[in-house]
C-alpha cells in the first residue's frame, strides 16, 4: 500500500517556509504498513493543484492533501479535489451552524467568506477539528476498479497531527490489512558514520527482514530498525535480535537504547549516582548548560557554573592560575584540566567539565589551529582530557566539544 | 518561468530525512526571476522517477533534478530522465580516465560501478563537480515546440550550491530573459506577529508590485519585500520606500534592516560603545552566552558570566543576598535585578544582564505559574527590568526570554 502526501500553499514554494507535517505523517503511516512514494508541493492555483490530484490519483492508494482549507479564495483544495474526482461540492448547513456558533463564542462576527469552509465534496466524511475552524475530510473513491483513500486535512502542525492521529488512524487501520510493525533505536557517541557503518554492515545486512537506516550528526550516530511480522512480538523478536548484536559490537560506544537524548541519560546516570555537576565553558559559551537544561528537571543534577570566554573569567570563577594561562595559553590540556578541577570545588559539585578550543573561523594559528578543542572531567579522584582537532564550521565544532564532554561525563559514571 | 524541483531518494520518503538544497534553489531562482511552481520528491525507483520526470517536462519550464547521481544501482537519474526525454546514454571515456585519476589520487582502487558516473545523458553538457565524484548536466531539450532547461545536480549540499551558483545561475542568467529584483527585509523584536500585520499591511498592501512575506519566530517577526522593475534601481527604489514607511511605523522596534541578527546587532552597538557585556542565567541554562557567542570575533565584547542554575550559584557567582532570595523567591524581580548588576560588579563589565524564570512543564505555581519569566539588564547607571508571561513549551520560553534580554540590551545601547 502506497501515499502520495500533497502539500499546497505558495508560501510553500518560497525559500522561506517547509512543509514538516509530513515527516511525521509519515511515521504514522509506516506505523500502518503504508510506505510514502512521493511527496509533491504545490502552490494555490486552480489548473496546477487539480492536475496534482489526478496525477496522484493515478500512483497512489492513499492520498493525503494537506493546506488550503481555510476561508479565503486562495483555498481550493475542497474544489480541486472536487474536481479531480468528477464530483460536485455542496455547503454543509450543519457545518455553517458550527461555524457561526464558534465565532459568536469568541465574541466575533464571521465574514461570510468564511462559509466556504462548511463546502464539503459529495460523499465526503467530515472530520471535526477540535483546534481551528476549518474541518478535514475522509473520502473513499474509486478509480479505474481499485479503491483511493482520499484526505483532505488543514496545514498548521497543532491541528493536522490530532486530527490525523485520532480520526485518520483508525479508520486507516480497519481497512487496511493488519500489519505488525516493529522498531528500535540505537544511540552511539563520538564514532564516525563510516566507522560505524563499517562495523555495523556485515551483521545488519544479514537481517533481510529488518530495515536500517543510519542517521548521521557531529558526534552522534542513530541505528534505526523497523521490521514487519505475522504478530508484533514476531517483529520485535527480530528487532530486539539485531539490535542486541550490535549493542555487543557497539559496548560502551552505545549511549541510548530507548531513544532518550545523550543530555538525558546523563541526568539519569547523575540520578542514579546521587551526583550532581558545573561546567565551565570557553569556546562553547553556554551550550553545554543549554543543552543540559533543556531536560526538565535538570535542576536535580545540574548546578551550573561559567561561561569563561574572557581568560580572566577563568580565574574569577574557576581559579585558573594566571601563570597556567600565560605558560600553555587559554586553548591547552593544562587549562582545560584547571576549568574542570576548578569550577568542581567552586560549585561543589561532584564532577566538573572543562571546555576550552578555538571555535572560528578566525582565531586559529599553526600551534592551536580552528577546530583544535580540550575537554577536560574531573570527579575528585581523576581527571579526565580529551585533545580533538575538529573539522567544520563553528556551529559543529562547538556541538562536537559538548558531545564530547556529555560523553565524557556518561562514561565516567558508568 | 517556472521551475520544479525534483527531490530523488528514498531516504527522503521516510521520517528521517527532508530535502533542504530546494529552499536555497529557490532563493537564487527566484533572483533570476523564475518561479518554482512544483516541488517533487520520489524515491530510487525506475518507473515513478521516469514517470515523475515526464510530468516535470509537461509543467514546468526549468527543471532541477536534484540526488540519484552516485555510483550504485540505485542511482538511476541520468537513465530515466534520459528515457523520458527519448534519449540515449552514453559512458563518456574522458570522465572514466578522470574518476581513475581522481581514485588513484587518493591511492584508493576503483569500484568498477563507479564508472556508471561517467554515464552522460546524449547531447548534455558536463557539470564538472569539485567537491564529489559525480558530475552534473545541463541539457537543453525541446518539448512541444517549447525550450526546456534541464539539471542534474548532486544531493549533497556542499556539492550542488556550488554548482548551482558557479555552473547553472550564469548559464540561466544568458538564456532568461533580463529581470531586475531588489529584495530587503526588516526585522523587529518583541512584538506579535497580528500587531505587527495589523499595523503593516495598510502600508504594504499599498504597493502592489512589491511583494510582502511575514515570517514570525518567537519575539522576532521579518517582513520581507521583493519588487521586480526594469531597472535595478527602479525595482530597489521601491522596494526602499516601502522599507522606509514601515521604519517610521515601527520606529524603534525595527533592530535590522540588512539581514543582521539580534547578537550581530548587539555586537555592533556594544562595539561602537567600546562596551562589553556579562550575563547571569538562571532558566536559560547557559542559552544567553551561547546566543552571543555564535558570533565569530564576541570575544571582543562578551566577557562570559555565569550559569546561576542552584540559588547557592546565584549567591556564589553574583552575590545575590540569600535573604533576598528567600524574601523574594529566585524567579522575582528584586533577583533578576540583583543578578544584572551583580554579574556586573563580578566580572567588571559595562552591562550586566539577568534572567530568572520557570521555563516548565514542571515546577509553576500559582503565584509562579510556567512562563514567567524577568529579565533584567544594567548598566550602573540605571537596571531594567522586564516581567512577562512567555506561552509555549519550555523550549519557546527560554529562546523568548533570551530574545527579550538581547531586545533590552539593543535599547539600553541605542
Amino acid at each position: 500500500m502506497t501515499a502520495e502526501i500533497i502539500a499546497i500553499g505558495s508560501e510553500l514554494l518560497t525559500p522561506f517556509f517547509q512543509d514538516t507535517n509530513s515527516l511525521y505523517l509519515t511515521e504514522k503511516l509506516n506505523e500502518l504498513g503504508v510506505d510514502v512514494a512521493f511527496k509533491t508541493v504545490v502552490g494555490d492555483h486552480r489548473d496546477h493543484l487539480t492536475a496534482a490530484a489526478r496525477i496522484a490519483l493515478g500512483r497512489a492508494e492513499i492520498l493525503i492533501f494537506m493546506g488550503g482549507l481555510g476561508p479565503t479564495e486562495d483555498d481550493l483544495t475542497r474544489e480541486c479535489v472536487a474536481a479531480a474526482l468528477g464530483r460536485a461540492v455542496h455547503r454543509d448547513p450543519e457545518l455553517i451552524t458550527q461555524l457561526y456558533t464558534r465565532f459568536a463564542g469568541l465574541r466575533r462576527k464571521m465574514p461570510e467568506n468564511n462559509e466556504r469552509q462548511a463546502d464539503v465534496v459529495d460523499g465526503a466524511e467530515v472530520l471535526p477539528n477540535a483546534l481551528g475552524t476549518a474541518p478535514g475530510q475522509w473520502i473513499e473513491h474509486e478509480h479505474e476498479g481499485a479503491r483511493r483513500y482520499i484526505l483532505l486535512l488543514p496545514g498548521p502542525p497543532h491541528e493536522i497531527k490530532p486530527m490525523f492521529d485520532e480520526q485518520c488512524v483508525p479508520r486507516l487501520r480497519k481497512r487496511l490489512p493488519r500489519r505488525f510493525i516493529a522498531t528500535r533505536v540505537l544511540k552511539i557517541a563520538m564514532m564516525g558514520e563510516s566507522d560505524v557503518d563499517h562495523r555495523a554492515a556485515p551483521i545488519y545486512r544479514r537481517f533481510l527482514d529488518v530495515q536500517t537506516t543510519i542517521l548521521a550528526g557531529a558526534g552522534d550516530i542513530q541505528l534505526r530498525f523497523s521490521a514487519r511480522g505475522e504478530s508484533l512480538q514476531a517483529a520485535q523478536a527480530r528487532v530486539n535480535e539485531l539490535s542486541g548484536l550490535l549493542e555487543d559490537e557497539f559496548e560502551d560506544h552505545v549511549y541510548s537504547t530507548q531513544g532518550e537524548s545523550l543530555e538525558q541519560i546523563v541526568g539519569y546516570y547523575l540520578q542514579m549516582r546521587g551526583a550532581n555537576i558545573a561546567v565551565a565553558e570557553s569556546c562553547t559559551g553556554g551550550l553545554l548548560g543549554e543543552r543540559i537544561t533543556r531536560v526538565s528537571g535538570s535542576s536535580r543534577y545540574f548546578v551550573g557554573g561559567a561561561i569563561v570566554y574572557d581568560n580572566e573569567m577563568k580565574t574569577l570563577f574557576a581559579n585558573v592560575p594566571p601563570m597556567l594561562i600565560a605558560q600553555y595559553g587559554a586553548v591547552s590540556k593544562q587549562v582545560a584540566e584547571a576549568l574542570a578541577v576548578g569550577i568542581r570545588d567552586e560549585c561543589r559539585a561532584t564532577i566538573g567539565v572543562g571546555i576550552t578550543g578555538v571555535a572560528g573561523p578566525t582565531g586559529g594559528t599553526e600551534e592551536k589551529p580552528v577546530g583544535l578543542v580540550y575537554i577536560a572531567v574531573a570527579d575528585g579522584k581523576r581527571t579526565e582530557v580529551v585533545e580533538r582537532r575538529v573539522p567544520g564550521d563553528r556551529d559543529r565544532i562547538r556541538w562536537w566539544a559538548t558531545q564530547q564532554a556529555l560523553d565524557l561525563v556518561r562514561r565516567m559514571l558508568m
